[in-house]
């Protein structure tokens, strides 16, 4: 070993002790007739001090240290005389007897700070010196200890972890697979898969009963801000279940992630919405419920009224914001500016501020009498000083129109601290989506979502109302994952198929194989999966899942460290029996 | 929940409870007029009662039941009459007094019985089913074990797990890469990981001390029987070690294991051997110590005495079979047969007896004397009522040739029972292997690891004869996993390029990329891999890794279950820009 202590362990306890640390030269400082190194290792940092006069070899031998040299120092724990209380080693230094360079180092391209001058492109090139800074360092740890406590929790559930294959079947419908050609069976391509989705519902076939897996998963899609060619997901499934038995148990999942990786109590069961209220109160089907301003519908106070925005739009919906009456111009511009954007889409924003003394402004004041205004008020619950936002139009798209400007506003208010943590259970999903371009219903989910029980005498009366046994939990308004109850009667699986459109022999080619497995005795069964790479994000308070992988890939799914992908040599593609053929620009 | 019990977990001491119980039907037979099933899930068997007097519609639904249709029951826990001892639920039965059929079932294609009448192609097929078999499972219940209790260990020891990219860079040398055409980037490919190698020897770089990860690994190589082109690592890395640190810290790994998974408790140190002894006395790097017969050199009693087979041969070796010498005449030509077999390809088999009277017989009575013989006896420690078996020939081939022979003798005479486990270090591996071929050194690991420093002044000097500081760990004759501590040092690493024959521009091309890494202060690291498909099959006692994981291919590279690799769309071939060219017949 080449040290017997680390950077961070070291107290005024361990005062008179001889020690041997190992490490990277953080930075060195002369002072008077001393240096003063910090040594850093992933444990922490601690002080190295170096006498000119009572040794100046091994002074002189300290200031020959470039920044980020790899050091072994021995010497003696020393109480410091002026400590830094921002450490957990503040009050302590070595006093050195021995130093060895272990390694020298070139100068880093950017500091190794938790504040870097590396800008985003530098960093991921030069990835492995990022992952020293400790703030990096940190995202890691706590995606290894949330890891560690999911496979503590279930594993106490009696569930087992079985690896499922990555070199697994091509399915031509749903994202577009990654594909591996095989050499040994020329011109056939094995798929990385996009979940092990076919796979756990074969081992609930198999009666294994209670499954899970942190496991790796790909999708070939143009990638946005925050997505990843290659990401991780909590994988579940168990049999015998009801709706109520998954949620129950995934609950207890999360709640237990934040109880021993945050120390974060839930007391009570996390509230649930039905997917109905989750759009009609906040727009969306993952609201931050972190703070209230739930969307009020004044429809029927604003129509007939003269005002043509609102007598044309389907409806008129607001919310208030508190105490925001003393907005200005300028920042009500700014509202208006917002909801325009080219991402949002809104024609305008009507406000209404019911001052501190009672009086009412308004932009629509020339439309609507004060008292008209104050029946809003009254509907919406707005109180003196608060401020009302109020949008106009098709219900859908005015809904996630105002659902930005929720956010917005919850920003602007500072109620989305990052260290409040909101979890949310979002159930019955529709089952089925109507689809105006090709006049049809697809699966919400996929077509093996059982419907809700109740529902079923609706699936060919009334196909859209039906609901599906399917749930999502959100915290802090990002799905964190979601699941179903799966059909397992081949009866409905057919009338499902039907409604779907599939002609029995589609649904054999394309799902045939789970279908003949479903044959042999499937139990009931349901699941969920959870965005481990999300998860991770949103306990570390980040906005992106990249920052919590170690090798993250940009944009254009490269590796800028190691430049990949990149080509190969001809002669593996002939063992492949394939042939490049580029574009012709 | 479908149920308030496990078929595995009713014991008299519950007797009077009523239950719920769901499941598969094992099997049902009618006696007098009763109906008993076995009712089987994940946890056991639980045998349930119908009664046709007390209620006659219950029991005509239990007769209409086939093996496999899921069923839930509800009962009474009651004792049983006649008790059954092989089972832990066997001292009860329920009285059931409700009946519901989940699901029904084809007949299966095979028993779901450990002793199963399925053939190995038809179990793969409806490896669904096959999983179901109470064998197949508990190979799978101890990979989920094992993986727990490895990831508890290693947390313990302050290892972070870190996911590394399954979609990486393509590297020419080595085994062949799995490779995955990029669709952003034409005409560019992915490689799947052969190991993690060079992402955990930069998370070393990174700082992160110490690395662990259960890692998927991918070969594209033509399978032998024991081979799968995806295949689990437990891989891992630590920095600020030497060898002993690294040898500790992960036969304290594998102590944990038979200690938490086994119930075996190894007080003693794993024994050590060098490469070079296990390759003079066991003709392997790999031997298996559950049984001594170690081989024994003779080659100087041997030489001219006029037996020319002996005379020309570089070495004669030989082993003691113990207690053998009544051997018949068919028993010693089966192992003349056996050595004498292409796979082994030996040219004969050199027998001497020393009956339990003291007299010799021998294979070669008619070149060596009694006294002659008599020293052979000697020097192998032979006593009366052992066999003599002795090889002849070139060493290296020779050792082989007598290592399979040993290893057939351990079988022969039980010496390998597979419920005794003799882990073994093997240490001081050469660093270069010499290829008559192309007439240079090759690496016999890879080329970063670390001479043995004792043997650096030999490099130029004695190549052939340097040390490597690398290690494997070997059970009962198989390779777990190995590795050895790297070089960190530009200048050593200079060298071992030299010494393989790369120019400095080649060595830059290949291994460039971690080369720039290591400038910027990579500390002394070393690491490890065990093969976790390995690891299992030796707890589980068995011969292929093939049996402990759920869904494993077939020598050809294929899932027969889902029938993949398959070709894909001529849509996505054209987005990846390649074309398939099959060769002509």
């Amino acid at each position: 070993m080449y040290r017997d202590k680390t950077c961070g362990e070291l107290r005024l306890t361990d005062e008179g002790q001889s020690v041997k640390l190992a490490g990277w030269v953080q930075r060195s400082r002369k002072m008077g007739g001393m240096t003063f190194i910090d040594l850093r290792d992933r444990y922490g940092i601690t002080q190295i001090v170096f006498n000119q006069e009572i040794n100046p070899e091994l002074c002189e031998a300290a200031n020959a240290l470039g920044r980020e040299f790899v050091v072994q120092v021995t010497g003696k724990v020393t109480e410091r005389t002026s400590k830094n209380k921002n450490i957990p080693t503040g009050e302590i230094e070595i006093i050195a007897d021995g130093l060895k360079t272990l390694n020298r180092s070139d100068i880093p391209p950017f500091t190794i700070e938790d504040n870097t001058d590396g800008g985003d492109d530098l960093r991921m090139k030069y990835r492995y010196l990022d992952l020293r800074r400790p703030c990096v360092r940190k995202n890691l740890e706590l995606r290894h200890r949330m890891a560690f406590e999911i496979r503590r929790y279930l594993d106490s559930k009696g569930f087992l972890e079985i690896e499922t294959p990555i070199l697994v079947k091509s399915t031509p419908e749903g994202a577009r697979d990654f594909v591996v050609p095989s050499r040994m069976n020329p011109g056939e391509f094995y798929a990385l898969p996009q979940s092990p989705q076919l796979f756990k519902q074969l081992l609930m076939v198999s009666g294994y009963d209670r499954y899970f897996q942190i496991a790796k998963c790909f999708r070939d899609e143009d990638l946005r801000a925050d997505r990843q060619p290659e990401f991780t997901q909590i994988d579940c499934e168990m049999s015998f279940v009801e709706q109520e038995d998954v949620i129950d148990m995934f609950e207890g999942l999360v709640k237990h992630i934040f109880k021993y990786v945050k120390e974060i109590d839930f007391a009570d069961p996390f509230p649930r919405m039905t997917w109905h209220d989750a759009m009609r109160l906040y727009g969306s089907d993952k609201p931050d419920i972190r703070f209230g301003m739930p969307f009020v519908e004044i429809t029927d106070l604003v129509k007939g009224k003269g005002f043509s925005v609102m007598d044309d739009a389907e409806i008129t919906v607001g919310i208030v914001a508190k105490g925001c009456a003393a907005y200005t111009r300028k920042q009500i511009d700014q509202l208006t500016d917002f909801v325009k954007r080219p991402q949002i889409g809104a024609k305008g924003l009507v406000w209404v501020k019911i001052e501190a003394d009672g009086s009412i402004k308004s932009s629509v004041g020339k439309f609507f009498t004060e008292d008209q205004l104050r029946q809003w008020a009254e509907k919406m619950e707005a109180e003196c000083g608060d401020l009302m936002l109020v949008m106009s139009g098709d219900a859908m798209k005015t809904r996630k129109q105002l659902c930005e400007l929720r956010l917005e506003m919850g920003n602007r208010l500072g109620l989305r601290d990052k260290n409040v943590f909101a979890p949310l259970w979002i159930i019955d999903f529709p089952l089925f989506e109507w689809d105006e371009e090709t006049q049809r219903y697809y699966a919400m989910h996929h077509p093996f979502t059982s419907p809700n029980p109740e529902d079923i005498p609706l699936l060919h009366s009334d196909t859209g109302k039906v609901r599906a046994t399917a749930y999502d939990i959100v915290v802090n308004g990002t799905e964190l994952g979601g699941g179903s109850i799966r059909i397992h009667d081949a009866e409905l699986q057919d009338t499902m198929f039907e409604l779907l459109g599939f002609t029995p022999e589609r649904a054999q080619e394309q799902f045939g194989f789970l279908m003949n497995a479903f044959k042999f005795g499937a139990p009931p069964h349901g699941g969920l999966a959870l965005g481990f790479d999300r998860f991770v994000s949103i306990l570390a308070g980040l906005d992106t899942i990249r920052d919590v992988i170690a090798f993250p890939k940009n944009n254009s799914g490269r590796d800028v460290m190691n430049e990949s992908p990149s080509t190969i040599d001809q002669t593996q593609l002939d063992e492949l029996c394939l042939r490049i053929e580029l574009p012709k620009e």
